[in-house]
Formats: C-alpha cells, structure tokens, sequence
C-alpha cells in the first residue's frame, strides 16, 4: 500500500455522500494529508463536495468509478467512504471496487465487512498487485480493562455525544491541534475506522469482542501516554456513539470506563431532537451531563467541562443562539468548533488541566 | 454429542473450585438436568463438592481425570466448569482433556478459547469420535439493536448486578423457576456460558462484537417472546457484569439497552464492599439504583423492583440483617432466593407485571 502522504483517493460514497451518511469520507477530506481527488455519488454527480458538504471546494463529485478515473488517471487508493448501518457492503459497489484494484488502486475499507477475507474482492487484489487495508480489523488482544489508565501523568480527555454523527471524532480533531498550535504536547486516539485513517494508527474498538472493548480502548490510551507523557500533556479520546444510543450504547461506556478520561466534551448536533434512525428523544443537556456524572463517579469521576455544537446548515444568527443557549443550559463554555474554532473548547481543557495539576 | 438428559458429567475446575471461580460448574451442577458425577481439582481432592461450594452433596471432588474415570467410569461428559479471567485455556489442563476425550468423552467448554478451533485438541475429538461443544460460540449474526423488544406483551424482568458474580443467573434461574410453579408461562433467557449449558439455548452476548452486542440481546428476548407471548407472562433474562465493573460494564449497558427490560432486580453479594479483583468501592444501594435509573430512563424506563442478596457463608442472623438492610436501605423487597426462598422476589415481580398490565 502506498505509504501516506503518498495517496490520492477516490472515494466511493455512492447512496449517501451527506454529512450524516459518508462520515469517514468528510473526516479524511477535511482531516487527512493526502488529497481526495474525486467523489463517487450518482446523486450528487456534477456538483463540487463543498456544494453537498460544505467542505472540499476543489473536489468533483462523479458518477462512478469510471468517470473519476477517467478524470483523474493519477489516483491510486479507493476509499470506501460510507459506513452504512451494520456495516454491510452494498452489492452494487462489488464492480466498482474490482475495476478500480484492476486499475492499480489499492483499498482503504472503513466497513466491518473485511474486503481482505472476501472470495470474489481478495483475489482480484492478489491478481492486480494492489493491497486492501480493512481499517476495522482489531488486533486479537483479548485483555479486560484493568484501570491500568486511572492515573496517568497526561490529562485524558474524552469527546461523548447526544448520539451518533454529531462530531465526536472532528471535536477531539480540533482540540488537538490546537493545542499543539499552542505548544502543547498532545496525542489524537483513534477509536474508529474514520480517526484510524486520518492518524495511521489506533482501533476500531465497536469491533472489538464486548468483554475486551474497554480493555482495547485502555491500550490505546496507554500507548498514547508513552508519547503525552508529562502531567502537562493531553491525550485526546475519539469518542464512540452515546450512552442513550439503543445500539451502541455498550460501546461508549466501554470506552469511558477504559480510556478513563479526567474529562468530557460532550458534542450535540444542535438540531437534532431524536436519536437518528430511532423514535427516541435526546435527552436535555442537564440530564445527559448528569447521565454521564453518574456513569463515570463509581469509576473514575470525570466532568463534562464543555459542550460542542455541531451547527451545520442553520443561519450564523441560529448558530450563535443554539451556543448562548448550551453556555446559559449548563454554565459551561460551548462553541461550534469548525464554524467558530476551537478556541473556547482549548480554553476549557488547558484550564483544567491546570487546576488537575494543581490539585495533585 | 449426547442430548440433554443423557450426560453423566466429570466438570474439569482444577485450581479454582470456589464459589467465585467455579460459577460454571456450581451452575450446572446447581441446576442443569444431568448429573455431575465428579469434580476435578487437586487443591481439595477428597472432599466432597458440598464441603467446598455448599451444594452437591455426593459429588466426589477428585485430584484428576483419571481419578474421576476410575471412580465413573460412565462418565460421558466432560465440563470446562472454571471460565478464569480472559478466558484463555490453562496449559496444565490440556493433558487431561485429551485424556478424556480418548476415553471417549464429549467436551463442553465454556471458556473463550474455542476448543473446536484448536490445532491440538480438534484433531484428538475427531480421532476419539467425540464432540466439542464450545457453548461461547455466538451466532454470526451482525444486526444493531432497533428497539423491536421495547413493547412486547409479555414483562421483561433482567437481573442486574453490584459486580460480576453475585447471583445474577441464580436469581433469575429461581424467579422463573417459582413462576412457572405458580403456573405461569415464563421463559429463562441465558446470556452467558453457564446459563446456555443449563438451559441449551441461548447466547453468550459478552463474545459479541461491541456494536452488535445489543442487537443480540434484543435477538434472544425476541426467540423468548414467542413462548412467553400473552400479557401475563414473563421473560426472565440473565445479567451480565455490572454497570460500575470497568471491564465489562459495556456489555451490562448493551444487555440492558438491547433486551429492553420492564423491571430490574439488583443482585448483590452481601459481604461484598470492593469490585471484585479491583480496588474500586462498590456503591449504595441508593447510588446503584439511581445509576440505573439515569441510563434506562432514556431509552426504556425500567424501576428496579426488589434486590436480592447472596448471602452465602453467612451466619444466618447476619443474612437475616442484611436482607432487612437492603429494604430499609431502599424500601424494596429483599431476599436471598437460595437461603430462604424466591418468594419475596417472585411477589415483586407478578405485582409489577399486574400493575404494568393495568396501567396499559
């Protein structure tokens, strides 16, 4: 496989090129260093990426596999962007992934279904000389969490959500880098297929055998903490689903009680009312933040110390009321962290970390 | 292998047969159908099982798989009855299942470590014509839970728990047990290894990848609710871990989000104060009910409705105060279901399946 820094991807994202459907396609356009050159979505074809998602001015949006190479004959990594429900692959993109590893591409494959394991794609790689990455495979350690992360140097802080989708994984993108621009010393943990593909490393850890997810997500803080070290530093947790989630539920509390976070960014979609694709209301602010305190005090007491608000596609005027109203809800700093910058959030966690060091 | 009702079981616990460590064999040897007719472990060969774990009278407990054969030499079944941390199959007990196996024993193993996998021990069963059962295997069923068990005629009762261990399929095995008696229609769901060897159906939900954990929970109360159909029955479904365990508390909260209960019953061993194998202190009763509150509420309201305590190697006066300490505690119905009866537990349960059926 190419190294990064070496890729130009084209992205299938056939069916749901949205901010909502093709989360790992947004996240490495807008995170990643090497360069998307063309998006696969029959619906969107014609148009720029920006125009469906607000981000990737430069990027075309094409009708098939085809047509993208046809436009750019240099790209050689196929991304499957979409993660769709349960993690399926869609029987009409089988054509395209085979012409595109025929055409030299190789594959960076964000689903739970492995590409690598499969008997019609796997062949085809080995045929063409193109290797196929499955980002979701986890490692075979089968360790329960042991608290191992309690009382790191590092200042651990988790991004949990209102639900699925609503910027979790881009919130922890933004503090870290911020921070470092800072100065600060700070690691970004990957714990899903998207952040995995972005930082080159971590795992997928809703893959991971449920008795041993926390004890996944305790190794990857761990291994962050050879790196953020010092009791200044920060290690930044990708958060996973939410803990009102019917369906992944299981998979954020194994991630809070392993990565054992000093603190939490709790992220919300401003908009959103129901848990997606369920019936179920979200839960207020003071009620998720008290859902979390209770959760988190028996194990290791970890605070909400700040709210990220996802405002994607209302007014400014809307957005900067949906932020008033998070601060006024709750006494806490909030912002929408790609339309304001981080900022407020940096500002919240660098305050912390300073009264935690103090306090030992 | 032979059916249910045919097994003359020898259960392999060597080095761990305690009522902590051995929670498969007391199980089985507590409540399945077939006898076991010898228990395995060095450290208290001699004595008899009742000596050691306070049931199984006339249960020999012998120093090997030899010794068990020369004693029974019938034996037909041999049962992995310890399932130690993480799972993995103990070197030294290696030797002994292959000698079983020779002497023509089926294996039902409970661990996570599958057996039928094994380069060693695979081809031993196949040579000796026996068969593993490797009663972990979980289904490879990949569906996210949707809610469908959230309005089933029948209640849902779950078991939950202060910390793993404490009674939570034993209080759900005895509620059902004293329900069908009163001659209702009620159906004991297993989740965990030893509930499956019991029961012979079911699904060992902590060997489930983390995102699909609660989708098979939701699964084996569906497969329940075709028995226990009407408004008046019951669905008693076994606990897993504890929502304050940092191992295992994800597959808890997938368990409790994805069967959906009506009620709860909070298990707890009374002498408990400390996580088992961590440090952390286990909560009041008032903070564990409370904690359970905060996280069923928004998904799927469920009270807990009685406690039920494990008061094993207590002097009875002391049982007696602890049950009377769990009520005033809580204002709830308490009990040991083995020491003195399900009664109590079983009172609370057809009370709330009344009350929910009048308020519907």
């Amino acid at each position: 496989m190419r190294p990064r820094g070496e890729r130009r991807i084209i992205a299938l994202a056939d069916g749901g090129f949205d901010l909502l459907e093709a989360k790992t396609a947004v996240g490495v356009i807008r995170y990643a260093i090497d360069p998307v050159v063309a998006v696969v979505d029959q619906a969107h074809a014609g148009k720029r990426a920006s125009d469906v998602i607000g981000v990737g001015d430069l990027i075309p949006v094409v009708a098939s596999v085809g047509d993208a190479l046809a436009l750019h004959p240099d790209a050689n990594t196929l991304l499957l962007g979409t993660a769709p429900r349960g993690g399926v692959l869609p029987a009409s993109w089988r054509a395209q992934i085979v012409q595109a590893m025929r055409a030299g591409l190789d594959v960076i494959n964000g689903l739970h279904a492995f590409l690598s394991d499969d008997a019609e794609l796997a062949p085809v790689a080995a045929a063409a000389g193109v290797t196929i990455w499955d980002a979701r495979r986890v490692p075979d350690a089968h360790r329960v969490a042991d608290t191992r992360a309690h009382a790191l140097p590092a200042t651990v802080i988790l991004t949990v959500g209102s639900d699925c989708n609503v910027g979790k994984m881009s919130t922890a993108l933004e503090v870290d880098a911020l921070l470092r621009k800072r100065e600060r010393t700070s690691v970004f943990v990957p714990t899903g297929q998207t952040g995995i593909m972005i930082a080159g490393w971590g795992a997928s850890i809703d893959e991971v055998i449920s008795d041993f997810t926390a004890g996944a997500a305790e190794d990857l803080v761990m291994e962050a903490a050879k790196v953020a070290a010092a009791a200044d530093d920060f290690i930044l947790v990708e958060g996973q689903g939410s803990l009102v989630h019917p369906g992944y539920s299981g998979v954020t509390l194994s991630l809070i009680h392993g990565s054992a976070p000093d603190a939490l960014i709790l992220c919300h979609q401003a908009t959103r009312t129901q848990i997606r694709r369920y019936t179920l209301p979200i839960p207020s602010y003071a009620d998720l933040i008290s859902i979390h305190r209770a959760l988190t005090a028996p194990v290791k007491p970890a605070p909400v110390i700040a709210i990220s608000l996802n405002t994607h596609g209302m007014p400014d005027a809307d957005a900067r009321a949906a932020v008033a109203r998070a601060t006024a809800e709750t006494g806490l700093p909030a912002t929408d962290p790609i339309r304001f910058g981080p900022d407020a959030l940096v500002d919240a966690v660098e305050a912390f970390g300073r009264a935690r060091a103090n306090s030992r």
